[in-house]
């Protein structure tokens, strides 16, 4: 199935960012955050706890996105799991029409929010028709399967990515960042490897995925994202392979979008930009 | 929330047990097995794959099914993804009432099926109102975030497990197995450290939780069931541990579980054996 298709009945739109986004310049996707919280109407909750400076990402971002017009801005800087349990900390999502988790540590950030009040009230705002956005560590959060940590490298092979239980907003991807930035195709086939029923989505900076309710993904910014898609997989060796060994996978495939390219998760289908045939890119 | 809770709608019952299960005296695991399948009326499918010799694995489990009354029992032998994609396959299960994953190595066994048409029909079966047993690595490969790899040892620290995607029937559990034998608490206790939402479940060997659709699970066997529930979690250094240094973990809450005693998943609550209150076992 999986089962955990139910998960996108929920009816928030999801936003990854691939890291190190434009915040100085025309700052594209971060507007198109605000943007789709609601512009000038936009009441917004930053969220730093993934990175080791919180205070400061979280100050940053808050005045980010009041220069971009949001109409409020708060920023929740959880530090402690008791924090995340206090009812008044995850009250502040109830007016949110937007989250966003900064870049930093994803395994930091779940170890704070997993299973807490705040993390709990996180996904039923989503459910009900929160956007959460998320940046780099934050991106890669938001997934059911996280990628926690990884080697570089552009073939799969053992033990090069480590996954664990992320916030679950999206049960359908496995989100990777900085993705050319670091060489991260390696890792990211070796995800899906495992169980091709989950898709690999490497997101280069600058770049993010507006993933809407219907499960359509829309590409922005300045880079690509690579979607890994294994449902044709016919075989991989990975349950053979020992120690750190080179991974064999056929069939896996792969589609690279940018800006204004869209992917059906339902379908598996990409569709280019608003042409009904598809195009050359120049 | 988790959204994965949607999961438990399944009308299912699920039974991993935690491997080397009696198979030649009382056979009490395998029995309940068959019983919950519907006795005499029993409709099994026996799928080995997860097996390295899974042909002498398959046709043991199908003489013993048959042994204990079960009216048709059938082995699907899955050793290539395509035959995994094969409809004449998948069929098979249309008319099951039961389906049991044999032991083995459960990277094997979801590289096998995870995101084929067989994968996806069992997650549907299983929604519908088929039992689904597995032993040893079937038991593992239940578990939404399956426990792939991973070392020994009381305490949890740093890569001491390794999860990937598992078959996703139980989203709540991550289940590990041999869980005495192989003085596995460690790494189920990082897994848990990752993201508290996730209930991790240890089953000793001839032992078996049978987790029924109300999300009760009831224990069965000789040994003991280790619950590790993380919901309390105080504080876990997990994000900040280097290289494979020891994780600490404050306020994990263990329960361990003996035959006749259930533990419920949606409150979190253990339950002692049909008494109104608790008892000291002799």
């Amino acid at each position: 199935m999986d089962l955990s298709h139910f998960a996108h009945q929920a009816k928030g739109y999801l936003m990854p960012i691939g890291g190190a986004e434009d915040k100085i310049s025309q700052r594209l996707v971060l507007n198109r955050f605000v943007q789709r919280c609601g512009g000038s109407n936009a009441s917004l909750v930053v969220i730093p706890t993934a990175s080791s400076m919180s205070a400061e990402s979280g100050s940053r971002y808050c005045k980010i996105f009041s220069e971009l017009g949001a109409r409020h801005v708060e920023c929740l800087n959880i530090q402690h799991r008791h924090e995340a349990n206090d009812p008044a900390n995850s009250a502040l999502l109830d007016n949110a029409s937007g989250v966003f988790l900064t870049g930093g540590d994803q395994v930091r950030l779940v170890a704070h929010l997993g299973g807490t009040l705040l993390g709990d009230k996180l996904s039923a705002c989503f459910a009900s028709g929160l956007t959460v956005g998320g940046t780099s560590a934050g991106a890669s959060a938001l997934s059911q399967h996280m990628i926690a940590y990884g080697r570089s490298g552009a073939s799969p092979s053992q033990r090069m990515v480590q996954l664990s239980p992320g916030l679950g907003l999206t049960t359908r991807i496995t989100i990777d960042q900085h993705f050319r930035q670091r060489d991260r195709l390696g890792r990211l086939m070796t995800a899906v490897a495992f169980n091709p029923s989950v898709i690999g989505m490497g997101l280069d900076e600058d770049t993010a995925v507006v993933i809407s309710p219907d499960n359509t993904c829309e590409v922005i910014g300045s880079g690509s994202v690579t979607v890994v898609d294994g449902s044709q997989l016919e075989y991989t060796d990975i349950y053979s392979v020992k120690g750190h060994g080179p991974i064999a996978t056929l069939g896996m495939k792969l589609h690279v979008l940018t800006s204004g390219y869209r992917y059906h998760l339902e379908s598996r289908q990409p569709e280019p930009p608003m042409q009904t045939t598809p195009v050359i890119k120049q």
